[in-house]
């Protein structure tokens, strides 16, 4: 029986473990997935602050001043970062303060620097006396506390993939190390005696490895950790020594790709069946039809067309979805944009994606192919800006239509 | 004199140095420079070879050949992956093939192993005699010598940031090793007395220090090296032992991120002006105007703003573009995206960056405000999905009108 897209994904998303947990310090956190839910032990701001360089007054002190009739206030204070006023202000009053700097009591409002007669470096010395020119509403220049969120409320859920704005919000919090989940370790290697590594010398009827090259950059640009275990020759015993080895390896998932033989794919199988099973060997696509998984020693194991844009397409279909859900994010979702096809496409009714270039033009973004789509073919895959999705049961698609697209 | 964002981007970039070079291992060469141009040394597919598993014929002597009146051929040979055929196929003969296996000379078509009588495993015993049931076309199923690229074609350039597909690509043409641009190091520092390590106790007055953190990860993701220095206090001398550190560590650019006081940006430039300069310090957007650049030692220096939704967008607006620069990418473009905004937004003329979130309709993206855009608040940050971005002069923009937005 041959799976469709969806029910291959499910099928496989279900047979996956999701990594255990770990503390790493906030620093090396960058891109992993948080394990616990954070929730805001404060308020941020923490307290009243001022959003500008100036004079913290009561605003009813300065009603009506102007350049021509200002208002004097006697400086009673210097509040600078990091620091807090011990005293309340007093009515005539005023505090110089800095930018951040916590509201006195009894203070109401802040005079922008600019706005007064005062110094503009901040470092200046202190007057005794500042000239107000102009007047401030209650609440002006004043950012206050809990604006941004209050104590209490819930920030960030476990199984968020963090991003730099995630850290800087971890460190607001003072998180000074983080529960995150483990990095799921794929191993990976090829097989079939076509295959030789790139920098030896080139022999008849031979070409290079290229596929633990992709799927390994692949793999981390997913949140995984990729274990390169070269190339299997094409004999049930080679094949297995390399799954041996994905096992004690200590392997979350084993990735294969196979030589792009049928025959060599055959010894693959056996060898996996060997101390295993494969739950399910055809998907209904294209690229990437003879996609696998099962399992072998109990942990899961995927095998990919050996053609390098059927393994391509196969991991962005399956694998970084595996990947995510491994890793521990929680729903997630590839990002689509909507794009207008530039020419007529046509495919057998398969679920297909096409490599496709962007031209971005005032209202969308435009899509062409980029040449020959035959799965051995790695030159057009460079190229793509995007993989376009063509939904199965569809064998065209009409020039200036709007289809989904996956920017690459 | 204040600079707008294309000015200042300009002159930016002027002044930054572009790394050097080194060798290293294809493994280890995801996602940097490529520094050399790379061309084919020779056809790919190499050679003629099979599309799938079957047996190569003459397609003249397979003419007219159905399941009622089979042709007969005999079996003259046997043609796994990885090898080729030592003879020329005489007329009345075929050959066993692989997928991917070289075409034998002689033979101009495949007829695929399900269309015959010989059974479908690779390595199952060769049959003498092989019943052919279909006829095939010259050319059929044989993927030709050159149909991906031909020798000598010019595929990538140097100035290409390396992506998987780009790393098979070289694996393909047998590069195992690579000349990338060496990494840019940046140092980076903030400043402020205010500012406490996140993990330790929290004082009246004081914030947690959060921009190194979202620095780093955004250099990271730029394809820069963080190296992290720590906070300095709100003074000359030791603003200047950290730009004195960052110089010794032999960074290509020093990152400082002074505190939200302009009190605490003044030593900032006092200090590099005493053994540098300033060439701007301010520039025509919002948030994140005061933005700084110039060299202190000969090493180009960036001050971003405290307020850490102005550092974030200051990197992204200027710091993306000069990591590539810097990294050897040669004509790096941001993909934005054309987004319908549904609901009016409003700045005061300079050039905006807002914090949106994305809603995906069948038709286009829709996005919306995440909530208060002040330049202290973290949290609308964390939760935007993209950055809108309001062009220098506009200070509306009204609802349904189609606007560019970075996915964040």
């Amino acid at each position: 029986m041959m799976l469709s897209v969806d029910e291959a994904l499910q099928k496989l998303l279900a047979g996956l473990p999701v990594s255990g947990t770990e503390r790493v310090p906030l620093a090396e956190a960058n891109g992993r997935v948080l394990a616990e839910d954070l929730a805001a032990p404060f308020d941020s701001p923490r307290f009243d602050n001022s959003s500008m360089d100036g004079f913290a007054v009561r605003s009813a002190d300065v009603h009506g001043a102007s350049r021509q009739k200002p208002k004097s206030l006697l400086v009673a204070g210097d509040i600078p970062a990091g620091k807090s006023a011990s005293t309340t202000l007093q009515p005539g009053h005023s505090m110089r303060i800095m930018t951040g700097a916590a509201m006195p009591a009894g203070a109401d409002a802040v005079v922008p620097v600019e706005d007064t007669d005062a110094h503009a470096l901040a470092n200046g010395a202190l007057p005794a006396v500042v000239q107000v020119y102009t007047q401030v509403s209650a609440g002006g220049y004043v950012r206050p506390a809990g604006q941004d969120f209050t104590s209490g409320q819930q920030l960030l859920a476990a199984g968020t993939r963090l991003r730099p704005q995630e850290l800087a919000l971890c460190a607001m919090l003072g998180q000074g190390e983080l529960l995150v989940h483990r990095k799921p370790r794929i191993a990976i290697f090829s097989s079939g005696d076509e295959l030789l590594p790139p920098g030896e010398k080139l022999q008849a009827g031979k070409i290079y490895e290229t596929n633990s090259f992709t799927l390994s950059g692949l793999v981390q640009s997913a949140g995984g950790e990729a274990h390169l275990l070269g190339t299997a020759k094409d004999t049930l015993a080679d094949v297995k020594t390399h799954l041996d080895a994905a096992v004690e390896s200590g392997a979350d998932l084993i990735l294969s790709s196979a030589g792009v033989s049928v025959g060599s794919f055959d010894f693959v199988r056996d060898a996996v069946e060997s101390d295993g099973r494969i739950d399910a060997w055809k998907v209904n696509m294209r690229p990437g039809k003879p996609f696998t998984f099962g399992q072998y020693k109990n942990v899961p194991f995927v095998g990919l067309p050996g053609n390098p844009a059927s393994a391509f397409v196969g991991f962005e279909v399956f694998l970084r979805a595996a990947l995510h859900a491994m890793g521990g994010v929680r729903g997630w979702q590839r990002q689509a944009v909507r794009a207008r096809l530039m020419e007529t496409v046509e495919s057998d009714g398969r679920e297909s994606y096409l490599r496709v270039l962007i031209h971005v033009n005032p209202r969308e973004w435009q899509v062409y192919l980029t040449g020959h789509q035959g799965s051995g073919n790695l030159y057009s895959l460079v190229q793509a800006q995007a993989l376009l999705r063509m939904p199965a049961g569809v064998k065209k698609i009409r020039a200036k239509s709007l289809v989904d697209v996956w920017p690459l």
